[in-house]
């Protein structure tokens, strides 16, 4: 994928981005230690190549703090009746924060017990899912993350947006390979991709949105007119009601047995679309697993066998010039790639974040 | 769905298949209790619906035994570190005793710490996954099901034929409704829906199939000539490689950290087909998850916030005619059905269960 499609792209480096970050966040009322990982874990969208997930945000999380709905000096509450299971009430967090501490409990539930289930409610967006998954997975665990998110996907033969883009991702760790990181959304595409094709210009593949009607649509500002996203699968002779139901899996294990919203009631990310007049339970919700490989067999011999499936599957027959790549592959490769030559912001993130700058008294962040 | 499409269908009492099934497992030197579970788990996909993983199977799993791979006296070996985490080694077993007793062990587990996880090893195909998720839902709990299978399907970019159709599922109890239930192949089609059109003798929608050379084809014979499925998602635009993220998941969950054999080493279903010359583990390999609602919010308003949810998607928009359903409804209504009505078996089920009635001297199934 050329990321340097357009000459008005400014390349900045990541840790520029991320002191900045850090810095917007102290400024709207975060504690140092919030700040820095709220601004660490919001960033790492930039470095593997998740644009929509990144930066691009950070002014929007900043409105969610105005508009009080986002709590910037939470006090979280936990409860749980069982070992290995726990729920966290967030207390109106940002995702980033509540998710970490989600994923850490998981993991140290899994060291004792050898697995940890968190729900967390009252909570915000968090960013990318797989980040958490890979918290796990530094630790030789195994991880799972999901989130619900605001509706914008109709169910299989439906008009309503029904559920979010409700990621599904898991990190398995590998002996040489960099992790397995699956991090999808349960939609044909993800809503960042529309984003894209808005600002190009370009019409969507069939398939991946419906208009007001039903009918499909190629226009990528179709959810402004009452239109939704596609479930994985896009359509029914090709299995879109395994796309709607794998979103409402991911709905019901973050929202239903979280005590947050759920479907139709998970609130909006943009701070200028008012919450909905009823609530079925607190914020968005999430919902983590971690768990020991060696649990089932010996650390090294894991780690030894899923080198062999990574390379396994690397190396099978490929059609034209196209790699077969294992999930994780493109954002390890981008990440690389990033660290050593910045990260390429758009014109339009860039007057975002220099208003933020003005905002809050912060010098403007200069490209390389 | 039109199920009597044919004259030449006929229909049996469930009970009389249920008796059969299980003298048949009797016959080739099952326990009585483990031909009697062998017997009910195989025919609930008959009930269900699933025609292709029912009795029209039974002949496939005898071929099994009489060529040495399937054990039908297993000596079931467990192992494991930590209080909610288990390995079986099922010793060959049919797969429908090991998945159970591996699912048992895992609601065992949640009961007393809040979750349970189960690998196995060394086993062969369960019949549908979605039934061992139905077990924990039955008690209350959350069950999840996977399993990996015969290799038929290519990753993204790939000629080869590197994954089964890796199903996953996820039962969750309900208030009033009957339990929610994602039971879905990770495929666009499942296997046995190419079955059904090659009986038929119809083309395949575009999307579901690709030819030796990587293009699509419209042909359900096309896996004879070195075809391979395709994963959820079908084209590379509409997502495929996140179908094929899920299928290694499964893959990766079932047979890597098992200890089973995983990938293109996965053992062939049909015996008349050679296992490979290498193997990598035992077998084919299932993994399962039991955890308790209970551990996250009080259980009667985990169950009354679930019945919402299946209400309010149920009751969304449709478009045209069709019902928005929540996964499982279809299945439902068909074992209602089923159970009053009869299960419908083709004439070629029919004669299979015929030569078994020969070869064993069992009396023939009658018809209603």
């Amino acid at each position: 994928m050329p990321i340097n499609s357009s000459l008005l792209i400014q390349y900045f480096s990541y840790f520029s981005i991320l002191k900045f970050t850090e810095s917007v966040f102290r400024s709207v009322g975060f504690s140092g230690s919030d700040a820095e990982l709220s601004a660490r874990l919001l960033t790492r969208a930039d470095i593997r190549g998740i644009d929509s997930h990144g930066v691009a945000r950070l002014s929007g999380y900043i409105r969610l703090v105005n508009a009080g709905r986002l709590n910037p000096l939470p006090k979280f509450q936990w409860s749980g009746r069982f070992p290995v299971l726990r729920t966290l009430d967030a207390d109106q967090s940002i995702g980033f924060v509540s998710a970490n501490a989600a994923m850490m409990e998981c993991i140290s539930m899994a060291e004792t017990f050898g697995c940890g289930m968190v729900a967390v409610n009252n909570s915000n967006h968090f960013g990318i899912a797989g980040q958490y998954a890979m918290l796990a997975a530094e630790k030789g665990l195994v991880g799972m993350a999901f989130t619900n998110a605001s509706p914008l996907v109709a169910p299989t033969h439906s008009l309503d947006r029904m559920l979010g883009t409700n990621p599904i991702s898991i990190a398995i760790p590998s002996q040489k390979s960099k992790p397995f990181v699956l991090d999808m959304a349960t939609t044909t595409a993800a809503n960042g991709k529309l984003e894209i094709l808005q600002r190009k210009n370009q019409e969507a593949p069939s398939g991946w949105i419906q208009k007001s009607d039903g009918t499909i649509s190629k226009d990528p500002n179709e959810l402004r007119s009452g239109g939704a996203l596609r479930p994985l699968g896009s359509f029914e002779e090709l299995g879109s009601h395994k796309g709607y139901g794998l979103g409402s899996m991911v709905d019901i294990l973050s929202g239903v047995l979280s005590g947050a919203n759920f479907g139709p009631w998970v609130p909006p990310f943009v701070a200028f679309l008012p919450l909905a007049a009823e609530n079925v339970g607190k914020g968005i919700g999430h919902f983590f697993i971690a768990f020991r490989p060696d649990g089932f067999m010996e650390q090294e011999q894991f780690l030894e066998r899923m080198e062999k499936w990574m390379t396994t599957f690397r190396s099978s027959q490929t059609i034209g010039e196209e790699n077969v790549m294992v999930p994780g592959d493109p954002e390890w490769a981008l990440e690389e790639q990033r660290m050593k030559e910045g990260i390429p912001l758009l014109p339009a993130v860039v007057d975002d974040l220099n208003q933020l700058a003005a905002e809050f008294g912060l010098p403007l962040l200069k490209s390389i």
